[in-house]
């Protein structure tokens, strides 16, 4: 901690002196932050327009009201666009909520659990962001761990079938890319009579999902869809209306979906940002496109970690996340002169998880196929050196 | 809403086709917008200089952690310049609190409400916003309406004293400047034995305000501090720890406190804007330079309004807001033309809240001095032509 508060003070310092935009250390780098994370470059781009356009009025989109004919136009623009990309189905309501993912944790007990006589829930706990959602449910009612992956340190993703789901239970909870271990479910849960609410933060939009399986999709938006602290929430026509009374009115799927996501100010500079990135979407031919490239870069990486024992991918290989690759160097003293190396090749965000260390990929959709090459090659190229 | 939705459904077609960002509508206007709001134009060209310095890497202050060095830098910057900007007295803390101020509705009775043993707040309501904090405060104990201005249309605000404040009560809550309805307080109850708690989004950072008298100031981010959807929250340390247990886990300011604001992902944009606009105002010479500019700003609008009867203000002369400046043409027949020429001529955003009608320019720190006395002189010349 003191080397961080250490480095910060040194950004603040020279952040101020140098005014906070030179910042040259970031240049010319490929940057694989796990969020937020790089913009795919033309959404990047329209943004700098947009500032750049409205330079002499202040009326950028940033500047206007929420209520303004043009932020409708874009706010309309992005559900239609991600109905459309999705193909999600008439029933389900696209809603832009406050806070991010973490702050759905609450959103979603509240807004369900009173669907439950027994006030029960249950929870697929697969990694760190799973066991936040469960504690956070578990202020509401019973949260109960119904599956999970602890036990191999969360490696994989386990078997969870109709029976796992409690009877009573208000929802089955679980996230669909683990974003720290580097895990993603590949078949969901068949046949469960409580609907499934998915954490699809660290893969939404990276991938084809048939949203009509679940009640609620809700994603964070830091990692696909533009800048934080505001969530994309989906969520089926039958299941608002059950909020607790203690739910606060801006944590209230039904206000959002009455109003549009207009009963106060959303996050309209995130809202815009979404707007771009499903344009971007659908003009590189929508998500099954999209998907293909991100196998493909992914595939890259996999392919260079497995070739030699110089590194070792911890995610069971049938439940290897596309978004967030993560491994350790089979000589673990090795590491921290790895991220030194990558970082000065410029390498940014490369750091595993603190509570695991090792290295994490995150190949987002704005991470270009070049950036993932020059990732291989440098793996490559370490492993050759010093393995 | 058939016309608004015609309007917004005309913007999306043709945002689409133009590329969301050409909008020369908007272009050489002055955006009187109540908020979110225009941005002093030297914070809106460092936010473009920023974007643009990372055109190449994707890792510009928006695609990165907010564990990043360089971000926590500028949020330690942010808070550093508000302590020094404001005075903030050593024990209060400053938090940036998901979800803007309308969130706090529910956040402030949540942290503070458990304190009294009968579960009793007091709210002075003297407009929209005050209503919709005491709403939401009866959600969680008895939200008292211990004063208010609603007999005399929200025209001023009333008298509080100490005896207005229930005996048990947790906090007392009032709304320092009313935006919608254009009055502000000039001088704060005194001796309340219960904590002060005001909604400051509307005149936040527009002239001083002695936050050692409260116990929390919140404001969302979208008038004075930068984009929408995070508020500011300052509170005093012996406030912390009471949350309700249903207090979801990013409305309970501890947390904010004890993680300096970084248990999950903030509004990375939002801060950054932030403390460009902290320089800013430190460069004017600081709060007090910027309450006497702001001061002029609106004495020029209030001495043509009350130069000739053609223009009503409709605030009370002693209780006039300096930020919201709210007013009728005395012929009501000519408010729709008035608009109208006002927009064909620039100004944006002058249309009275929906509410209200009428007509109300918004004189936020972001407004230049220009702006104002082109307003000015439009009001002079539509009086003489239409008077």
């Amino acid at each position: 901690m003191d080397r961080r508060q250490a480095e910060a003070d040194r950004w603040r310092t020279e952040g101020n002196r140098r005014g906070v935009s030179g910042t040259p250390e970031l240049r010319g780098a490929y940057n694989f932050s796990a969020g937020p994370a790089t913009l795919p470059r033309p959404v990047a781009r329209r943004v700098r327009e947009e500032l750049a356009a409205h330079a002499g009025d202040g009326a950028s989109i940033i500047e206007i009201s929420h209520k303004h004919p043009r932020f409708r136009g874009v706010l309309d623009t992005a559900v239609a666009l991600y109905r459309e990309v999705t193909g999600l189905p008439e029933e389900h309501h696209v809603l832009f909520v406050h806070g991010g993912a973490r702050m759905q944790c609450a959103a979603v007990p509240l807004n369900l659990i009173g669907r439950s006589p027994t006030r029960t829930a249950g929870y697929v706990v697969t990694g760190l962001f799973a066991q936040q959602a469960q504690r956070e449910g578990a202020r509401y009612g019973t949260a109960a761990i119904v599956a999970g992956s602890r036990d191999t340190g969360f490696d994989r993703i386990p078997e969870v079938t109709a029976r796992h789901c409690p009877p009573d239970a208000a929802f089955l909870h679980l996230t669909s890319n683990n974003t720290v271990y580097g895990t993603r479910w590949n078949d969901f849960p068949r046949d469960c009579p409580a609907p499934l609410v998915a954490d699809a933060t660290s893969d939404i939009l990276s991938r084809r999902l048939d949203h009509g399986r679940f009640g609620i999709v809700y994603a964070g938006f830091q990692k696909n869809l533009g800048p934080s602290s505001m969530a994309l929430v989906t969520v089926r026509d039958d299941l608002l209306g059950h909020a607790l009374p203690e739910t606060p009115r801006l944590l209230d799927y039904s206000v959002y979906a009455a109003s549009g996501s207009l009963d106060n100010t959303p996050n309209t500079f995130a809202v815009f940002v979404l707007s771009l990135t499903l344009e971007w979407i659908r003009d590189q031919g929508g998500l099954a496109a999209v998907e293909r490239t991100n196998l493909a870069k992914a595939r890259l990486l996999y392919e260079e970690l497995d070739r030699t024992a110089f590194y070792r991918p911890t995610a069971h290989p049938d439940h290897r996340s596309v978004t967030n690759i993560v491994f350790r160097l089979a000589d673990e003293s090795l590491t921290g002169e790895f991220l030194a190396r990558a970082q000065a090749e410029g390498f940014l965000g490369l750091a595993g998880h603190r509570l695991v260390g090792g290295v994490r990929a995150s190949v987002y959709n704005g991470m270009p196929q070049e950036g993932v090459q020059a990732l291989a090659d440098f793996l490559r190229e370490f492993a050759r050196e010093r393995g």
